[in-house]
């Protein structure tokens, strides 16, 4: 790392321990994340610090990180739940301003990076539909985008789409003649319609995941994001990048459960001595250490995968880490549970909301069933052309 | 099983699916558990299918199940997270009522046993403190209770104190000189304070779990439970039941979980076939029923201990059971979310709930490394003497 | 129990504990299991002490046992490696004596069982082949029999054979053209030949694993076992319960291991404390004992299935025994080697073979996976019939 | 990584693959592992080739290697048990090399590490000892060297020492009064007696395991290796690395397990389809290359920091590695033996020996259990630390 890149990533640990955790229990955070109210204070701060979408390009107000760099940011900015919200890099708006950056026309840019990056608005990736269209498995997909002179038509219903409800603009995946095709689209009038926010068992992105109804949503042909038909090649653009960015601000968390968990564990007595001198407790604590460092270390060479090859690249690398983090960042949250006992079911400490927030990652971006079954297809193609 | 408690048990699952279950989206379930108006409703329902309490004996409504019954009916309530409201079976009260019908005075059943069996109030126990006190390590608590004439005076602080808010009496435990005593008292003065009730992960018992003050609670003789200086005894006496009808109240959860996982499966699409067809799937499920098996053998065999041995019996057979039953049901809910993606960690279905309840469920009556704790010291004391 | 199959049991454990584990480290035991001249040396012992094959019907020396009294008496076996060859209760032999007293007819079981729960021959059962026929996928099976007048000419390639080196007969399982067909046929001469004996991890079946030619095996007419084309209903017919006598016999080998580490880990020393005293030593030992308690009433469970339901019951309940049964048992086998650190890996305890004998359990008569598979078969046959 | 050095792994590559597995079969290898013979005969062909201990400097011979050079060289070599003996990098070998050339006086190199270097002669490290002493424990050691003049009198016992069947000379670690002192003494003499080698479920180093007895060995003051008192010191600075070969040597045959899985999986039908479409299969082998980059990044990690932080660094991290590294390869070698099915359990594939290999690879060098127990130890002083 550079010197600059050090010290951004020391500056983001200092906003987020000083400015950032004392919102914590701020009522504004409701069961569908933080109110938009609360997201514009915070980032508010963190443009203040100079910390405002730290990885987006200069012209857009940011640092110009690259992955390896991206990867000790939001590392550091996932130490509160509120962090990346406060600095502009939570997931989708994160991976949308990203792939914004490497796909969109300048003019796109313009209207929807620039307004994005600075947080003026918030927005939405509507990809996932109901019946499985579009998750797990992409070629489901129904919704559809069908040309009316120099506008298209898209019809079709999106569920789980974070962040929908209070976004300025969203990049809806339709399917077109000649494949999927993806549209940038504003939001909020009555084509593109909640149908309802989900409860969900996290609690931190702020608009929460939403059902949603396309009907009749037209959108001039220069919103198309890249070219038609090449909707899933950019989403795979996207993806690889997103899941590790999950990796990160995640890790963050876990990183804060295990450091909750340590503090109480080393002066809490039970039976006569702390806790920690406990083996059942010391040895749970020893293995998040260990998980801790080896998740680091996968996110670290899949950013620098993704630094070296480039657009498109990382996708089995990224399955890799998608796997082995969410899971070893799962188990180290449940640990942090189980050491911090009754506290550890109550929001009297931030595990509670980790441990729930960590066993969604387990599902989003791919369950790990479903990396598990696509690395096993690549082991396969690889012993057939070996032999 | 006699053909009367096999019917009974058919009748309880009638009750639960058709007429608990669709309760389950009701409005008045809150953070803290249903109201006590829904309470009151549903088990007015139970009354009338004379399912109330069926645990207590004849001559307090029920239906005088032995422990192997219990298992049977209680299992079968638990298949809806309301149901042991509904049925007046749920923690502390089914715990307490046990315990009052094992303990109390003749004077005390009527004035405390009889309205809490006929739902008519609910009751807490008072026996975890801050600062370990009384939890995990018993050694440690600090509520004294101090005669005065013919009361006792009682001060200290609780916390995780179960149902406490609303309830009618409650249950206190205090260091007195000659040891721990159990004292029966009116709640809801000012003496026994609810400081607040605590934001928990799990939300199905009644008035939730609170932090309380008593100062200066006065509490007249009579209301001793049982003899002075003999409380851990008794709490041994509750312990071993009361974690075990836990064990058997969640595995119903359990098995909820599973069937709404197994109809997903058997019907939602994916990459061109059932999900169910996918061994990544099947064998989840496959291990679902494996492990629901297991927890219903060891069950079982707990529960015949306790007919067999009575009262005070089953300590370590109880041990064994809460460690082998708690994890497995926590996997079982684990793998219902994974199976269900997306929409495992929404509150669309009943999964998500019951993945929240048996996480805290781990920690409830003692965390494992507690019970592994106390079974290694068995097995070295055994050790020890066979040498 | 009744008494006599208590006391039965008893003096099974005696027996094991005086007469067989002295044994253990007879010279005589290489590396493909007991010598001949060994086997026959403990069974005379065990013939002495009315012990010997006790599951067969009286007729044949036995005590006609049901499934829960042999699952008592097996487990009692197990405690040495060489219990069971010692009571004349190893696999294949044991199988072979259930499924000759039910399917045989009589003059076969004078020819066959006779000799066989006596102890004077050992037997075979051939049926897995290579590239997979008829192992966990019964559908590839190659060996054929073809009529030739009064006698059946099989051809064909087997392997895992146990017991077939030194064995005066075998099962074997061919092809024929109403199915699949078992015959009994003399072993020894040219005709079914063993190419060699594998070198495996375990090395306490007598005989070893062999892979064997049969080349124009001449069997009369009156020697195939039950009927022309039935021979998978028969493998059926023995498989359910053999898979479950391996897990008794393992059990008890698991149970020696736990109290060999018990032993141990009580007097040993580390860090100025017994072993034991380390949670996360003391905390292994007790998974062990929870671990042996599932084991023992899943095989109860199942073995109460085979009492109840017959012949051909408890396909499915021995599925789920041998899934959980052998997991559990290799859990423990694997935290006794830990416990014992260095000496754990050395032959100077019975622990490191009991290791290696159960990792192979872990495969033999089906790896979890085939069964995990079966069972989601039948997961979904019951969700869509209930639809 | 220079271009040398990936010359030299490539180059070890292809002599593993060419020269060294074709002799993986040979009847020299016995249950003590490779006869001095068959070493003797591989070491030849591996200094023709320019591959004899790569790893010491160039003045001894190798290449003078850093650690992360290391790692990329002992892993390839791993891939065959035999390899690392072809290349002179076995354990205790390697480890004494490594310890020599920092500790040693330059006439002890000439007279040790030299014909050490060269595979002229073997050598043993003498620290563990029976009832604890030395071995997780070292404060336990009763060995004890007493001044006689311008000799030290060495008496005590040593067990599970590696190697020492045939060693020419050994490290000794005795009691002295101002500590533990290291001694070279040469061996092959009466009175460094070899009680008996053990039998162990691993057989790829040469010698096996010993238990020794040392009877009045006098050893000139001049073979004191370094000071007198350092003795654990020089342990640290020799474990740390030893630790970190250890799981370099064993990846490589972890990840030969796997490839003999792979391509079994990928050519064996089980029911209508290759294995590894089968997704129970597949998952296993996803899960092993998961684990094999994640126990690459550790080992790479810890590499590094020993070449920045030189002598007696990496204590903790390669505590972190020997856990993690450890317990993923078991796991790999655990599925690749599930995989093979009933051929995994035989020594017809080098996976069953692998297998039972990495079995012992979690005893050596320390369980899982004492570093676990050890970094709880270092996060509790941290934690106080902090506050």
């Amino acid at each position: 790392m550079t010197d600059a890149a050090a010290d951004l990533v020391e500056r983001i640990s200092a906003f987020i321990r000083e400015t950032v955790i004392p919102y914590e229990g701020d009522a504004r955070i409701g069961k569908h994340g933080p109110s938009d109210d609360l997201r514009i204070e915070l980032q508010a701060k963190a443009r203040a610090a100079g910390l405002l979408s730290p990885h987006v390009g200069r012209e857009f107000g940011g640092h110009g990180l690259n992955h390896r760099q991206i990867a000790q940011a939001f590392r550091a900015a996932g130490y509160s739940l509120l962090g990346p919200v406060a600095l502009n890099i939570m997931a989708p708006d994160e991976g949308n301003m990203a792939m914004l950056e490497k796909v969109a026309s300048e003019a796109q840019k313009e209207r929807f990076l620039r307004p994005l990056a600075s947080g003026a608005v918030r927005s939405a990736f509507l990809m996932t539909e109901p019946d499985g269209g579009a998750g797990s498995d992409p070629s489901m997909m129904q919704t559809t985008a069908v040309q009316d002179g120099n506008h298209w038509v898209i019809n079709g219903r999106k569920t789980f789409i974070t962040g929908a409800d209070g976004a300025g603009f969203g990049i809806i995946m339709a399917r077109t003649e000649t494949g999927a095709t993806m549209f940038l689209a504003d939001m909020g009038g009555d084509d593109i319609r909640i149908d309802r926010v989900l409860d969900t068992i996290d609690r931190t992105m702020p608009g929460g995941h939403a059902m949603m109804t396309l009907e009749n949503v037209r959108v001039p042909a220069d919103q198309i994001l890249g070219e038609i038909g090449q909707g899933f090649k950019y989403a795979q653009v996207r993806l690889a990048p997103a899941r590790l960015t999950h990796c990160m601000r995640w890790w963050g968390a876990a990183k804060r459960a295990h450091d909750t968990a340590v503090e109480y564990a080393t002066h809490r007595m039970a039976f006569g001595k702390p806790l920690i001198d406990h083996e059942g407790v010391g040895f749970m604590l020893a293995d998040n250490e260990i998980d801790l460092k080896q998740a680091e270390l996968m996110i670290d060479w899949c950013a620098g995968v993704l630094d070296v090859h480039g657009h498109g690249a990382g996708t089995e690398e990224s399955s890799f880490a998608k796997v082995a983090v969410s899971e070893a960042l799962f188990r180290i949250a449940d640990r942090c549970v189980q050491v911090l006992g009754g506290l550890g079911v109550t929001d009297d400490t931030p595990v509670h909301q980790i441990f729930r927030d960590i066993r969604a990652f387990r599902i989003y971006d791919g369950p790990s069933e479903v990396h598990r079954w696509s690395i096993a297809k690549r082991i396969k193609k690889r012993a057939l052309a070996g032999a």
